[in-house]
């Protein structure tokens, strides 16, 4: 017998969600944050059943994960340097178990656990379709991080490789456009992983942070790759009136990731990676690179608007496109 | 030719929202606010199409007001006394006429414009039905209102009449339980507006602030009678450990409103009236109440845990059942 919301009602399902906050945090009907001096930062994000996520390729907790993620990555790709907490919005119809809930919320307490913050409130309805909407509050370090801070003569870095997660998704879909030739197990494990437990590059803020060369400002041009790299590069050009040149050969393809079609795509715009892609100072980019395994230089930000260019001769794939579009792939 | 959210896409999409916010509010992936030095109080809620709207009652523009009021209402409830702004996710189906988006925003824009506070940010996706989940942030004045700090002796008051609502609602749905006899025009239209655009009452909590008298302590219970009149008081018991006598003849009618059923039940949880209600210690409601119009008390905090009787003796109507259920109902 699966225990359904229906069967729960909504004050047992209060109840029970309440468990996964602080004790006495869902209390009342807002929630109350103390005062910090500091700016606050927030971010909302919405996760609908069959578009971000689906019971085929993420067990409930993982949904739970990965929407946390999303929401903290945006913080530290703002320049957040402390988690405050989220607030839920559920909604999901009667029929649904309440081990998917439960698991659901498992994952979200995870991610925060990991990473800081806790559950400041929500609310629940029933709906046509499972979907989270998460709001994430946290509080601006030394440094803001803004779209429209990229400079002509600045080299674009990513904290990690890209198209990981595209791939995890594809392995999990048994997609059919996978080559047949076998993919290595670790690279195959890592796409997985990356798919279903991304991480916020918080890790990576605070290098940043840190290795700032004494003598520039506090100004550096930032967003995270959560709509794919290529998508990332165009927010900070047409934020910032810039154009971009990329480095083909210098693309942040994962270890052992082959080469042509579809990967060079995947990494460029499959998305949901999680990354920092940041637009620095020669001298700033490369202290970062040099206190960052993993991060990578792959351009430079050109004074040409809305230009995305190779600077390389190639040919390998065309340079356009961008991410991924809920409305018109609907 | 209708122009639908599919037409547009996702950036368009992206654009034209962003014209309901501050120039670049929305340029960042996170909205930025200014350090203040008191504490925030957050507040997220979900309206769901079919369940808290629906096209036929709500024009897309009195979805948005409502969505917004529901949230400021708790803000207001909590002691907000300062709206920073909110966070809006916009689930809807392709198909959606960008018409009915613009009317939505446009609805929000106007309760903030009427309320305080601007669209922070948000995120949109597709989905198979409507919503809208808000997430709005205030600062709190110097009473933080707290459902657990009801004690017994102190007086049940409430910011205006209850039942409106949901007498608006039963209009606007031609509701067969309707009486055949008429109603006075003045009560339906105030009936239909109090539905259609309800009011967050910042200023009952400023008088409330103000009326104050000097040798009481800033202790009040308090919430909002969004899941219903009686829904609030259960709340205030419940998290207080008290119970709660109620004066059948006190009961909050709206003026020229009929005896009976399903009168005194709409009156008690009908619900969606956004009021505050308030327990107070005698002299301060006694202020209370002659400072604000429209006010009234209906009853007396007592210390039997969860029992909540009349005072009186009348048996109109029995005292039990609560608000609404979306889960049991649906």
């Amino acid at each position: 017998m699966i225990e359904t919301l229906a069967d729960l009602g909504e004050a047992e399902l209060l109840r029970r969600l309440a468990g996964f906050a602080p004790v006495g945090q869902l209390d009342d009907d807002t929630a109350c944050l103390g005062a910090d001096p500091r700016p606050l930062l927030v971010n909302t994000d919405v996760l609908v059943d069959g578009i971000h996520f689906s019971d085929g390729t993420t067990a409930p907790m993982d949904a739970g994960w990965r929407a946390v993620a999303a929401n903290l990555s945006d913080l530290a790709a703002s320049g957040a340097d402390h988690v405050d907490g989220i607030t839920v919005a559920l909604v999901a119809p009667g029929t649904t178990p309440w081990s998917w809930v439960n698991g659901l919320y498992e994952g979200i307490a995870a991610a925060l656990e990991q990473h800081g913050g806790v559950l400041l409130g929500g609310d629940c309805s029933t709906g046509s379709q499972r979907l989270i909407s998460i709001t994430a509050l946290g509080r601006l370090g030394p440094l803001r991080l803004h779209r429209n801070a990229a400079r002509p003569g600045d080299v674009l870095v990513t904290s990690g490789p890209h198209g990981l997660s595209r791939l995890g998704l594809a392995l999990l879909q048994n997609d059919r456009h996978l080559p047949d030739g076998d993919l290595p197990e670790t690279l195959k494990a890592a796409a997985v992983a990356q798919h279903r437990r991304p991480i916020p590059r918080f890790d990576a803020l605070k290098a940043l942070v840190n290795c700032k060369p004494a003598q520039l400002p506090w100004r550096a041009g930032g967003t995270d790759s959560s709509d794919g790299l290529l998508a990332a590069v165009q927010a900070l050009c047409s934020s910032s009136g810039c154009g971009a040149e990329l480095d083909y050969a210098r693309l942040p393809r994962p270890g052992q990731w082959p080469l042509g079609e579809p990967w060079d795509r995947w990494c460029m715009t499959g998305g949901e990676d999680f990354e920092l892609v940041l637009s620095l100072p020669e001298d700033w980019a490369e202290a970062w690179l040099s206190a960052l395994p993993g991060s990578q230089r792959f351009g430079r930000i050109t004074a040409n608007p809305d230009s995305l260019i190779w600077s390389g001769d190639h040919a390998a794939v065309e340079l356009s496109g961008s991410g991924f579009d809920h409305y018109r792939s609907a």
